[in-house]
């Protein structure tokens, strides 16, 4: 039976001579987990998934997802009236051929741009133009017929101060202008909170594990300016922002003010929020945005801060190790408690704000499923055998950690051993390569992922992702992957400075999944004849645990790597734990 | 002083009223290697390199060449007026800034567009025309002036029959007519001379290895066009072109012909010759040429067909390896003498009809230069020690090889058996990979250049490039090269039925040279859950000498390869040889 909520929707759309109305999965700046203010296709649709689009029509509706969600998404649908449409699947109509076929010449349909990016609607607009329907971007059908709509985030802001950033203000709009002026842009346009955060040093705790706040900037030549909610904004922030003269608008202000600055406009069309993008009548510069390279290149203070916060984040996953260690058989402990335990071990570090992302604890099993979410009272309990594969991150001043063990809490099979060893080689293989100045992740990735597909086998993933700082824990332009993809923007040439994980993982479906991963920092090695060569640096801190590796399937170079990890670990972790801890790492990290 | 040969030029630049006159070295078919008939940069400016461009002025001139000639260069220009220009060295003007420089307002400057690409051409034009000169393009300047110029390549042709093609020019026509179709083109225009042998199934003797007839060819929806000196067309082919309805027609007419068919016409712009692209008035489709990735994915017959050309020239070349170890030391033998036999080896062979290019034989430090030609009376004498690398090939009727061998001709250092060793190990690597459909050169190259980087070591070329059949022994589309270059036109996707060479090297200054070349072809393996993975099926025969490898330094995985190959070497190539070739073969080729 057809929900309340899109009956109202319905007739809203029927006040308003709308036929189609698209809602996505998105806020008002492309972030990559929306606040729940945001969540408008979970409202009106009842489907609680990360992903996906509902199209609303006057007498049907219907709900895009991928694969991850096609389960989940029937049982959540059923007698919705909404029918499921499997993205990825023959015979599945695109959103856009759905709504031509079931509308009717001269008909509208509607969203509201500031949730869908200049690019897709774009694409939405050239579809329906040549189907001869009309297309309203300036529709919010939204804020009036959601009841008790959570609100808009509006945590205080704090500055994210130059001891941690290396750079004040006025030398991050300095940097943005000369990329304005290579662009010949006398505007630029910036809708992603990630990047306003970058640019103005603030931060605020608006969504979980994303410590950045509902936002947007212009910058001129001139001028620069910030909106956001004023009365949010904390007294330190207000006045490095004064004191930079960057002016400080209304959040809604942008879409006025936008219509006044001159042109060129720089603008990102993959991320820019096209009710914005599409008001503009200056001539476009369509570019990916300067902020995400100059943002990705983590300047030296930086880097010293990011150190210190994986070497506390070290502290706290090892202090977890081996209290996982001492307990397990002993107490009861399942995925959501370990999960827990861990947090505790984090939140004892100094500076540390909150988790990068929700941990993912997986058991034996459940580590086989690229999307496993353990869940209160609906988890795996632990026992003193098999795999547990734990990937978790922090949040703190000094700096954003992201992390992967997998721990042996006991006997393990010969073929867990044989899958433990073979993805430690993967990541050893990438983390003490070498390459020339200008490869790029796709030069690199089979490092990591040569010994699985050597066996026909791949982990269906990238090998890693950019990290931000104090910021979201993906970051583009820079990672790890075989395949361009041009929609991730993740395969520029690794620059000096630029952070990325690297996590190659085994997957075996209802058995068992592995992954090591660790922080790396591009670096400049020896520049000689052949050119500059470049090296990662490691960032991340805490032993593999060794009990998984079966050291006669890995070359003289690997365990070299690794027995030099593991004492590095020891010399950097040592200081902070008592001496039970201790004595227990430095066996742990024994040469093999 | 200015030579009698540019004196004449210079008088005719003035006659026909043109300032500056541009000589590439280039044929009509932007052919690898040119026949003498097109010498005419090394007639008019006596500089013998391979590579350089002529810029005739009225008072002056100069020579633009890369780093491997900076030294002939200068040698072989001094008093001749002519100005060395540097390429890539700093201060060194462009060939378009020269000109401009040394032009007033409203002069010409004249090239012959047969000798100069689409993509060239227009650089040039949009060059000369923001600076207010005039450009022709049809300007034969040469013909007329160069005194006893050789003539025009014209050996007879002969029908490079479907038992080796695997396909007739009826079916040629038809797979080039669907690529015509998908490209929304009327009418196809071919002007390399490599692309109109594998649609017509002809050769001839033209170029010493190159066994490419001089030709152009059109293909429209209804018709199909060979452009030749129908006088050296043998009678077979003449019948099988009459059959398959090709209309055959004098060189030349193609320049008239060109201009009466129907748009759109499709042509490759990196490639087809200016004079002939800029003539057409029609909608141009430019794309890479279509016939281009039809002829790099050989088919059933062509693999089958070259994989026995693989064997006879492995006879040859082992054969070679044998009178080599039991001659060394006890005759004297020099580069050239060595490479005299080898040649003669080959000849032995059924069906050869010539080396697929100057055979590379290169004794200890000179092995490291990359662009090493020994000469006739002054190359290396070869002594019983040290390495000698030999890289060569040949051309069958069943195929072309390439194959570079590094043989060990007595006592050896540890240096260069460490690093004999090293680049094995960069060989197998890459042999033995498995991937995803979907990989590039460029995601595998740092399988075989990886461990020459750790060591902060390059090889400084591609690790391979594509191989044709009996045709150039380098082709486009695909090869092994780490960073995309345009131009090069090597970075495609490797599908199933690509040849190319694995030809990994160390290169040490002063010292030594090494490299291990097989060929191999793309082949499917496993298709499963995570996709359809692909792998190198070796089609080279020839035992690497296992003197040279130092075991300890190898994987297990790598030794194991090893054995493997040396021990396929001994099954494939020993029927063909004497009991005594036989009985060293079986101890070469014992495991490690």
């Amino acid at each position: 039976m057809i929900s309340k909520q899109l009956l109202k929707l319905k007739q809203a759309m029927e006040q308003q001579d709308i036929q189609a109305y698209i809602i996505p999965t998105s806020d008002f700046h492309d972030t990559e987990t929306a606040a729940d203010y945001f969540a408008a296709r979970k409202y009106f649709s009842g489907f609680t998934g990360s992903a996906g689009v509902l199209v609303v029509l006057i007498d049907k509706a219907a709900l895009w997802t991928d694969g991850r969600y096609f389960i989940q998404a029937e049982n959540e649908l059923k007698d919705s009236g909404i029918d499921l449409m499997k993205q990825g699947m023959e015979g599945t109509p695109s959103i856009e051929d759905y709504i031509i076929q079931n509308l009717k010449n001269g008909q509208t349909v509607a969203f509201d741009g500031r949730t869908i990016g200049l690019n897709d609607a774009r694409k939405y607009k050239a579809s329906f133009e040549q189907a001869n329907l009309q297309l309203r971007v300036d529709v919010d059908l939204i804020s009036e017929n959601w009841e008790n709509r959570p609100e808009m985030p509006h945590a205080q802001t704090f500055y994210y101060s130059e001891k941690y950033t290396g750079r004040t203000i006025g030398q991050k709009l300095e940097m943005v202008r000369k990329e304005m002026k290579e662009n010949k842009a006398n505007t630029y346009v910036i809708t992603k909170i990630d990047e306003v955060a970058w640019l103005y040093n603030i931060r605020a705790k608006d969504i979980e594990n994303v410590p950045l706040p509902m936002s947007y900037a212009l910058v001129t030549t001139k001028e620069a300016m910030l909106y956001i909610n004023q009365s949010r904004l904390d007294e330190v922030s207000r006045a490095k922002l004064e004191e930079a003269h960057v002016q400080i608008c209304d959040y809604d202000q942008i879409y006025d003010d936008v219509l006044k600055q001159d042109g060129p406009v720089l603008l990102d069309p993959s991320t820019c929020n096209s009710r914005i993008a599409m008001s503009i009548s200056k001539t476009l510069v369509e570019t990916m945005s300067p902020i995400i390279t100059l943002k990705a290149i983590k300047n030296e203070v930086e880097l010293e801060s990011t150190k210190w916060a994986h070497i506390k984040d070290g502290v706290a996953v090892t202090k977890f190790m081996y209290w996982l260690k001492q307990n397990i058989g002993q107490i009861e402990i399942d995925e959501m408690s370990a999960s827990k335990k861990l947090t505790q071990f984090r939140a004892q570090q100094e500076n540390y704000i909150e988790d990068s992302f929700t941990t993912i604890p997986a058991y034996k099993e459940n580590a086989a499923m690229m999307h496993y979410h353990a869940k209160e009272g609906n988890c795996a309990k632990l026992k003193p055998e098999g795999l547990f594969l734990v990937d978790s991150g922090g949040h703190y001043f000094e700096g954003t950690t992201d992390i992967t063990r997998t721990f042996v809490l006991g006997d393990i099979t010969e073929e867990e051993k044989y899958w433990f060893t073979k993805a430690m080689r993967s990541h050893i293989r990438l983390a003490k390569a070498h390459f020339l100045y200008g490869c790029h992740g796709y030069n690199l990735d089979i490092l990591s992922r040569g010994p699985l597909w050597d066996q026909d086998m791949d982990y269906q993933c990238g090998t890693g992702h950019g990290v931000g700082h104090l910021s979201n824990v993906h970051e583009c332009p820079n990672g790890f992957r075989w395949r361009i993809v041009p929609e991730r923007n993740d395969s520029c040439v690794l620059e000096e400075g630029m952070l990325q994980s690297n996590e190659p993982g085994v997957y075996i479906e209802g058995k068992l999944g592995v992954r090591h991963e660790n922080e790396y920092v591009v670096v400049k090695g020896t520049k000689n004849f052949y050119g500059q060569f470049m090296e990662f640096e490691c960032l991340t801190w805490v032993p593999f645990d060794s009990l998984g590796i079966d050291s006669s399937l890995m070359t003289k170079d690997e365990i070299e790597w690794y027995n030099w990890y593991q004492n590095e670990c020891y010399n950097k972790l040592a200081f902070a734990l008592n001496p039970e801890e201790k004595a227990w790492l430095k066996e742990i990290c024994k040469p093999l």
